[in-house]
């Protein structure tokens, strides 16, 4: 028995990321939306998961849906709740491009060394890509009447409102969420998307 | 321009977890592997890694090497840290069935309880594994010379030896890796697999 079981301990090997990226057809990559609430992050999030998907992309979504409920569900909305929350998702996301997965993360994360830090968790792979539609055009829009209620002071450290929004110094990318088309801003995304990370 | 861009908040879809499966060919599951220092865990998760990720699968393993690391990288081994470091896997885990992959976590994931939360993460894929060696099999194996510092009182909390295992009740599975090989170990596991999570 003993000496049968003696090999358990050898050490074994992780799947080599570049076998993973051949398998996928491209690379493994982080696509951190940041942009004030009402930019459309999740919308555009959702619908380049949707193309990518249909074109045999590996890829996931992560948003306050899917994360808010689960992982982080004992975190609030204070300054040090969001950047532990955003320190989590920045090491989730990590953890989907080490896996091969392109990863899109649709989150205000309104602070530059949250997002700094998130870049640090997967460096060679992550893009910050401003969603950028400004505070009068999200507010006129007000899709789940947020900023009406942030206005009345019934939704404290509101982005925009009463938190601030650090927009990105120097993004990988700028989508212009405010002027363009959805059909617009997801084509600029997919270009980006097929010129960055497929495989030649 | 207001025009144009009041469409960005129509509700996006996400991909329909049946259209991820079919381009996978399996569907998502949390393999959840549970067992003393040394039983193993580790090993045979990279290897089922291997042999399932050559077979087309989606696979990821998550263990402390990608974990302790990151996401868990401010928690200790306390109760109470071990309790939040195995809520957080449990949520990502669940988040990567969700996103079609199979992923496998290797911790000792010592108290019940824990496990049970893990498995309310994601229960329609969610399964137990127990790799069940004996206390007596791994402090003699003892690969990292754990057990023998934590005799020495040099590592505290440690589990089976100043810290509880809590085996489970009633695993989907458990591999006897104190007697098997390890490839008759990851051979049950592959049947396993191919069993309860490959579409017909």
């Amino acid at each position: 028995m003993a000496v049968k079981s003696t090999n358990i301990t050898e050490v074994a090997h992780r799947i080599d990321i570049q076998a993973r990226w051949q398998a996928n057809g491209h690379r493994g990559a982080v696509l951190w939306f940041t942009g004030l609430s009402g930019a459309g992050k999740t919308t555009l999030a959702l619908e380049l998961e949707n193309r990518l998907f249909n074109k045999g992309f590996n890829v996931y979504v992560l948003d306050g849906d899917n994360v808010r409920h689960g992982l982080s569900s004992d975190l609030g909305f204070s300054h040090s709740d969001r950047t532990e929350n955003i320190r989590r998702i920045g090491e989730v996301a990590a953890l989907f491009a080490d896996a091969g997965a392109i990863v899109i993360t649709a989150f205000i994360s309104p602070y530059q060394s949250d997002r700094e830090q998130a870049r640090q968790a997967y460096p060679e792979g992550f893009r910050e890509i401003f969603i950028d539609a400004d505070l009068e055009v999200c507010e006129r829009r007000d899709p789940k009447g947020l900023y009406e209620k942030a206005r009345k002071g019934e939704i404290p450290d509101f982005t925009g409102i009463s938190a601030p929004y650090e927009a990105p110094s120097n993004p990988d990318l700028t989508v212009d969420s405010g002027d363009l088309t959805v059909d617009e801003s997801l084509q600029i995304l997919m270009d980006y998307v097929e010129e960055t990370f497929v495989l030649k």
